[in-house]
């Protein structure tokens, strides 16, 4: 005996969700039957919405329901500066600090062999494109110090240098409000390579 | 700077689930956009499916696309016992066991004060309607031995002595092939008090 079919057929969707085991997907579809039809239409709603309006961005592959985004039609950003990131979540992070004021370049992910994505399967050539027809001083890579990340950074280098444009990688250290003492290996040996005149 | 606000709008319903957290809720959302538009119709329909076909059995509550369910329409079951359960879960897990024969009973919840839930909330009232109507021997209850489950217990022992119908409930004690050394007290002392004379 199992759960009868339309339930078990939801359950099944949502382990399809990263993260999301067994048990989970249960708790889930339980979840979704136990709210009223109206709420179950405006989720089901939400879902072919956000599919049909939310896009890539065709300049910078944010995502967005506005084809440029928000970002790349800002009369006040810097267009001199594109950050490159692997993803919108990415970006998001960034706009929270209220920091960077230039435009953004999303790869939409990183360099991985293991999971057969090289760099065609990501928006490399239309940020070559966007070097090449704008007048871009720098390009900040804030990617994650992971080895897919480092390799996406040493592709990136490579492919433009030629070009002669100032690159930089955002910092890597000790978190603020951490203690030296716990810090991991790996971030302290970042922090002293990357150690700054003061 | 947020998220699109489709895009917003999906990880808010993400996050109404149990157990899924802003993080979560994101990384779900984000699935969903990279699943192709055939992928998140079907999505889409498996809920809308789901809550549309599955209902609760008007006999034993027990979810299901027919009424009344499959179990309670099988001949081949012995319509002399009910097991009382929170949840059709309970029932999955108790099936799966292929070792009970009778009928089920779903109370779609235990008591919680808590929670605002008392048992006009559970169909106790329908239990009470079978047992009147039909020729019941014993009344298993399969409940979790938690606080809520034991208060609903107590509620329906003592509803339910008066009708002088036999009432069981499902033993406690050492789980087959766990070790008596590394059980917690509260298990060990109901093994202890439901021992039985070999």
């Amino acid at each position: 005996m199992q759960f009868t079919r339309p339930l078990a057929k939801l359950i099944e969707q949502f382990q399809k969700f990263p993260g999301v085991g067994p048990k989970s997907a249960q708790r889930m579809a339980f979840h979704m039957l136990s709210l009223s039809p109206e709420e179950v239409n405006i989720f089901a709603d939400t879902i072919l919405e956000a599919k049909e309006k939310v896009r890539h961005c065709s300049q910078c592959f944010n995502l967005s329901e506005l084809d440029p985004c928000e970002i790349c039609t800002n009369a006040k950003r810097d267009r001199k500066l594109i950050c490159v990131v692997a993803d919108t979540r990415d970006v998001i992070a960034l706009e929270r600090t209220g920091e960077y004021k230039g435009l953004y370049h999303v790869l939409t992910g990183l360099i991985s062999p293991l999971e057969g994505r090289g760099p065609e399967q990501l928006s490399v050539k239309e940020l070559l494109g966007r070097i090449g027809e704008e007048d871009v001083h720098e390009i900040i890579l804030a990617i994650n110090p992971t080895i897919e990340g480092d390799a996406t950074v040493l592709y990136l280098s490579h492919l433009l240098k030629p070009v002669g444009i100032t690159m930089t990688r955002i910092a890597f250290g000790l978190p603020v409000g951490s203690d030296l003492e716990y810090a991991d290996d790996v971030t302290l040996a970042r922090a002293l390579e990357g150690r700054r005149e003061i």
